[in-house]
């Protein structure tokens, strides 16, 4: 059993990691860890796990944490934070799963501007991994530190790579708009009042209208995708669900394509997917579809030379917890389904 | 036009007073008051005022307050804050109509156990009227203070009104349970993790069993009904709505009883209520009849020697700020429907 | 008091019409008509309205109907209903306001293609106006036929007609694309799988995918205001909420704008308008800003050369009974506020 | 590898034995039945399905179904025709799982009274088991035939059978009453107008008031280990919730009792039972707890002689699914969670 530690076992991805990794037959959880005021068992804060896991989280120091025996850990923490503690486990020869922004973004002046912070840990940037296995697979095998992708541009890039690592003259395309749906769990476990229950029921809104920070992360990998810049207009909105993200992405073509050929293209470059279900002409994804699973969904329409790409994710599972288990899975030479199926 | 002030104006409460004045053909609203950390118009802290209801929200002292030219007060405050600000108004001549709990309860200890203060507003305390016009029109009519009933006691007391006040050897009933379910919005408005959208949505739960402060506020007006000592068992649950009550209660009576006759019953007791709503036998209100309305609405049925009582109420309007506009409408002589129908 | 009919008394705008005449100071409601198995009281049929309005409903024929004195009548009924009621009602004299799509389009190749049925009436599609009351408000005081416009294209024009209405050299637009999110009320008031609640809570849909019959409705309407052919992209979804829209739209203009002259355009086109509500630069509407009420809120966004246009409306209120009954009170002289604020 | 075939599969409880049995290591689906116009891909009924179980769905008759090679059948079927179809699997010695009414209750007469129909397979009604495993594991053991417990029953009984079965001139109950609260899946997967989200969301009522046909097995059952009479009071209510029953049960003790000492006679009662939880004293179960899991919560309260249970069922799994295949795990000796967590 590989020995894995859970940082950040508190909030709504901590408890998915543990939730799945309870399920999965090669991983045991030897410790845990949060900003919690004093210890509390963990089927006291989550009665759902009230006899299936009743470990004791407490607030450890980075020291207590890397003196645990354990070969991964999976870092659920807010973004600079992360960047603190993961260089710990890494000169120890751990493995880290990282699940904040911290190492996503090549470009540490793009993570100032949308993190408002110093980039403390550019070392680590040229190694670390984008894991999204879909593009990634080869490189995360061999990685030490797994940048886990954000939920939105799980969705987004997923939606997206099939055109985006097509585009030439054959296939070009401009103007990509993507119209996200996400649940509230997406915003973290935390008492906020736009998020009371008499605030988002019966509501919806948009958010951070083209400036959020995960469409930087967007532009990243699909601008390496076609070998050009790319800079997506992204614009998030809350929809009054728990989770899953609906994503619609809106992309204008060089020509009028035919959605049969485009569903072919998508279902080629997927083939071999197991967490990526492209569906046939007529039929599109719906956030149900996906619920507590690490698939992404995803149809396909069009209407004269505008292309509508419809994704779904559950944005705690292939959008946060479900995609760092699979990255766990590739890094530690796993069947990449285990735990996930 | 009467010109009235609101206390407590940001709150869920607050809101909806002030929303029911701006339909009020007789009343306006010459001043607002909350806690709040700097002064802010209201239709930015709830832009469905936008364009109706502009007026800047501030803090202000009781001398501010006292200092306005006004006739009435609302006070959609905290128990214990209440108060502390009626005696200011009341000394002045104002009418009060009071929304918080430190009026209700006229035993103070009974209020120092159920809300951990000790009483210090004594001397209001008899002559300040139970705002529960069903049962006190004309008192109401006659008070400068009126307590405005807690939302589970209007829906507790209304379903058991008519048999109370009929106790007698004809008909004797024992055991009464309460089991009411509720919207969050009860909670009032603040940022509380229980409330956030992702812990109520699809959940459901029971709270405070047996020991809710509400309880002896029932027990109080359905004793002074039956004039006997009657102690209810209430056990409030929080379901995922974000307003309305819908309270199922229980009773054994000394008989077998049939549902007819106590429909036949409840209509003659509450025959020209306009706000009380009987069904027919075979009918029972569920909690959208009386979504946004100052209604309350009762079913009875029968089984053996239980009496099932169903009553519904908006928590906000019969149960909170509807109430107390109708409380108003007493006090000021006017039409008790006003603004409310 | 100006005697109305309502037909389709028993779908959610039937029952959002009879609601607000009811707080109506000059309206009487004569008479109610719907496909009903058995006459029924309102009341029966929705608890809400025991006491409030107690008529009894009853399939009535066309015959019936039109000997009722009356003069104006609401039909809220399916398309193709309509156009064989409405000639009666008109031959008669009465003013009609037509709730259904069949007398919105001009062009009747373009309205069997979108409702898959020939227009049998279209004698009366050049003296009907499209109910849009910011557009059209002098020609539907005159009209005897009013086309109350559809839930979809009254958000949709709205955001855009500040816009279409100032193309020209100097700002052109394009590429317009329509991500409308709509609750479920909208697709009426029927069982259908689909709408379950097990089927829609915690789930989000897109469907008719630049197929939806609204479409060719803001196109002719915003063709009309740009004096050129538009041909917006709409792709409308379904969010777990009861009523409501929330349109997020995606122009592209021929040159980067600031945020701040186009909320000033769009301050100066509505300025006189009492139910649009356009937000000021940094602030977007929301879904329940609006809830229950006959506005439409218009925030304002903008990145790069694309502008992205946010409106809320209630689909029942402004995309329907509302604005129907704004209409009635544009046709009768009365003010366009009564019963609506 | 175990074969199974499931009759019912597309209602939400076939569903869900489904997506267990596609995580079980023991068991193979050979054949899938339902009442459906034409053959159809389940993950086409279904797209969460796609890619993990494709089979094809068609309506097969009693024949075609005995003729396939299985050991195993669950029956999730309307009552009346599970009895149909149970003695045709039985003949062929195959182990049937019936998740209908059908087999729960002995006595005939109150199966005609509550269901409506005369029982047309009396002769299995004594072989067949009801099962609840925390109540009869060695019968189910060597059961041919198990009558799969309703979900209200199965909370309701859980509810209550430590008390139950202390009966005896120590502990003695009276007068309980049973208000449960469920999620509308276990109305089954339906078009229905009152499950309707517009009709659901912000709603909750009671219905059936005494007179669910579940209340009768409930008798059955606590009077069986109380070996006297014991008859509820049952009031099921529902909540706009998907899945999951809270269910409040009141009972008056001869006496009153302490909370600590019940939870120390539920606690041991259940201590070798993995799928029920008993909560410490102040701790109640909420329905998120138990959410799309096997477990039964139970919370224990009381005040004076009233004692209050509150438990917890997810109502398509404990109450329906899960149940049926932790049956099928006792009655085909494997261990009993397998594929239950």
């Amino acid at each position: 059993m590989t020995k894995v530690i859970v940082c950040g076992a508190t909030g709504y991805t901590g408890l998915e990691i543990i939730k799945i990794l309870l399920k999965h037959p090669k991983v045991k959880i030897t410790a845990i860890s949060a900003v919690i005021e004093k210890p509390q068992k963990m089927s006291d804060i989550f009665p759902e796990l009230k006899g299936r896991f009743d470990m004791v989280c407490e607030q450890k120091s980075i020291q207590d944490l890397t003196d645990i025996d354990a070969e991964l850990v999976f870092l659920a923490l807010p973004h600079t934070v992360s960047m603190e503690f993961a260089p710990h486990f890494l000169k120890k020869g751990m493995n880290v799963i990282d699940l904040s922004a911290d190492f996503r973004l090549k470009d540490v002046d793009v993570y100032k501007k949308y993190y408002g912070h110093e980039h403390k840990c550019k070392e680590y940037l040229t190694s670390s991994v984008y894991g999204l296995p879909e593009l990634y697979r080869d490189k995360i095998k061999a990685a030490k530190l797994v940048a886990n992708p954000g939920c939105f541009p799980t969705a987004a890039i997923l939606s997206l790579a099939p055109l985006a690592s097509k585009m030439s003259k054959d296939i070009d395309i401009q103007d990509i708009i993507i119209d996200a749906k996400t649940g509230v769990t997406g915003a973290g476990r935390k008492a906020v009042l736009a998020f009371h229950f008499a605030e988002l029921s019966e509501n919806i809104w948009a958010y951070k209208v083209g400036v959020h920070q995960h469409a930087p992360e967007m532009n990243q990998e699909l601008s390496a995708l076609a070998k050009k810049d790319i800079s997506v207009l992204f614009v998030p909105h809350l929809a009054p669900i728990k989770r899953g993200i609906l994503s619609t992405t809106y992309v204008k073509a060089n020509k009028n394509l035919k959605t049969v050929e485009l569903v072919k293209l998508y279902k080629d470059f997927y083939k071999n997917e197991k967490f990526v279900r492209v569906y046939d002409e007529g039929k599109l994804p719906q956030a149900k579809d996906i619920y507590d699973t690490n698939f992404c969904d995803i149809g396909i329409a069009t209407s004269l030379d505008k292309i509508i790409i419809v994704s779904c994710i559950d944005n705690l599972i292939k959008g946060a917890a479900g995609q760092a288990v699979q990255n766990m899975n590739i890094v530690c030479g796993f069947d990449e389904k285990l735990g996930l199926l």
